[in-house]
This record gives structure tokens, C-alpha cells and sequence, in this order.
């Protein structure tokens, strides 16, 4: 698939990451990760996509109203830039039906170490922005984990699932947010990750 | 109060963290902690207290079915130190207890800052144990979010409470837990952490 999302063609020739598949493989039996999650996964992504945007609306929100937080996405002048925000919200949008949907393969993880670097060491290089702050700081990453998944169960709630579907796809979902930050955190700490 | 459990006296005089309470509040904010998430902590310690051993008894058995978590307690010879586990077995159960009764100030930032470089760079030091791995996987610090949240639930349902109360302890404990590892991850890279 090509997208016209900056930074974001799966097709891209992209680097390997330095996370191979054997080490996804223990992710995910960390996670207990199972059959079932994967099929919950799958169907948590069709009750989401046509939610994309009303989701990016509540997280912007969430983001917008916290300085600690928009301050990853300030430009030169120390300001919110809107132009940045709005490159980035594309890609999240993005990144919420990929999870759902991709094969957790080598060029996924492949993805995902390219969208950890441009948390990090290549911030703003692809939006063309000269962010002050250089990373996104890896403890508020690490704090994602809880907003990303209690904010979403409203959202797989709305697709008319029984409470037992709606309880497996929020698990799911929990599981692959926590995967998500665990694999973005690889280039804050790459000896000891 | 004063514990016998190696390396938990929070009346020791322990380094100042470099995390602040500042630093904390925001965090906090992040994870739009209220005083709701507050008593429902307080609540679910309450609950927890007595049965920390059959908590402790469900991560050991889990950690024990992955060689790959168990690798952290691994002695000299390459394979599980009884000695190691039962004493970081100790401090995980007053973790338990301490996360939910403690005031969250600069005295526990401390501790918590003591526990994060027990994982990273003095690894094994309080136990006189020299494990090869010298150190806590970040991924896997990461990844601990969804067992050690998960889990808990049957444990806050046990005490007898109604739904919701039992959804609102399980609420301010993911909180919690989220928190922990954001602070547990300092260590791993101060400069963008």
C-alpha cells in the first residue's frame, strides 16, 4: 500500500531495525500474547477505523491541554506548531489502524524502529521542523501506555459488540499498546534495552 | 517504620532522587491522577494487603514459565538463584503494600530512584549476588505494565466490593503501575528520560 502520509510508506525501503522477530517473540509471550488476542485485535481495528478521527480529536485534546505534553510539538519560535501537529496526527491515525491490522512481521518492526527514531535521535527531520526539544521524553512514552488504552474503550464499545467482545479487545488492545512503547523505547537505552 | 527486608528500609538515609516532586506532578497530570484515583488506591491497598503471598505466587509462577524473565535472577552459574529470587520476592511484595499506603513524596521518589538503579546499574548488589545479567531489560520493564496490571483484578474483586469501586481500584492501580515504570525507567537514559 502507498500512502501519501509523510513518513509513512510501508513500501519504503527502510532500514532494518535492530528488534528482530525472536525478540518480538518473547514480547509477546510476555504479554501472554494468544490466538484469541490477535483475532480481537483484528476486529478492534474494524471497529476503529471509521472512529479514527473522532479518537485523534479526544487525544489531541488530552495532548493540546497539557504544556508538558504539546511542548514535543513546539517549533523554532517555542510555539505549537501546527504544521508539525497536523504531520504527526496523519501518521497516529495511521499508526492506530496499522496495529490492528499488519502482520507483526520484520518490516512492522521495521516500521515501528523507524517511528522510535523520530522520537528520538531524527525528531521533527521528517516534517522538516526544528523542534527545541530534541525526544520525546521517554518517561511521558512510558506513561502513554495508560491514556492510549483507557481513553479507546468507549470508542471499541460503539461497535455494537457484546460485553465479552468488548472486554477481549480492550485486553488486546492493552497488549499491543504496551508492545507498541516496549518497542519505541528501544533507542533511549539500545545496550540495555 | 523500620522492616527487616534487605534493602527496604524507608528510614534509610537513601540519595536524593534526581526525579522531583515536580517532576512527579507532572507525571501525575499525565496521567490525570485525582483524588478519586487517590482513595481508590488507598482502598485497593487495603484489599491487597492480605493476600500479597497468592499475588506473589501468581508473577513468580509466571515469571518462573518464561526463561527469559527468569534470566534476571540468574547467580553466577547461569541458573536461578534461590537466594535472589526469594529476596527481591520480599521487596515485591512491599512494593505492593508501600505503592498503595505511601505518601507519593520526595522520600518515596527516593526509594522508588533506589529500586530503578537496583535494576540497572547495582544490580545484585543489595543481595551480594553477581548475575550475569547485569541488569533489568527495559522491554521487558515496559512490557511488565499489562501482566502485573492485569492480574491484579481477581485480587481487587476478592475484597468484596461493588463493580464499580472494583473498577475504580483497578483504574488508580494501572495508574500506579504506569507511574512506577516511567519512574523505574529513568535510569535506562537520564538525558531524555
Amino acid at each position: 500500500m502507498t500512502t501519501t502520509i509523510a513518513g509513512y510508506a510501508f513500501d519504503d525501503d527502510l532500514p532494518t531495525s535492530p528488534v528482530s522477530t525472536a525478540d518480538l517473540d518473547l514480547l509477546l509471550s510476555t504479554l501472554l500474547w494468544s490466538d484469541d488476542d490477535a483475532a480481537a485485535l483484528a476486529r478492534a481495528g474494524a471497529v476503529l477505523a471509521p472512529q479514527v478521527e473522532a479518537i485523534l480529536d479526544l487525544w489531541y485534546g488530552y495532548v493540546g491541554s497539557h504544556s508538558h505534553l504539546v511542548a514535543s510539538f513546539h517549533g523554532p519560535d517555542g510555539q505549537p506548531s501546527a504544521h508539525y501537529l497536523s504531520a504527526v496526527r496523519a501518521r497516529f491515525g495511521q499508526w492506530i489502524t496499522d496495529l490492528c491490522a499488519r502482520p507483526w512481521d520484520q518490516r512492522w518492526l521495521d516500521h515501528q524502529h523507524e517511528i522510535a527514531r523520530r522520537h528520538t535521535d531524527t525528531k521533527g527531520r521528517t516534517d522538516g521542523v526544528d523542534s527545541p526539544q530534541r525526544f520525546v521524553p521517554l518517561r511521558y512514552l512510558v506513561a502513554f501506555v495508560w491514556p492510549i488504552t483507557a481513553t479507546i474503550r468507549p470508542f471499541l464499545a460503539a461497535g455494537g459488540d457484546d460485553a465479552d467482545t468488548v472486554d477481549a479487545m480492550h485486553t488486546a488492545w492493552f497488549k499491543a499498546v504496551t508492545l507498541t512503547v516496549a518497542l519505541w523505547s528501544q533507542p533511549y537505552d539500545p545496550d540495555r534495552w
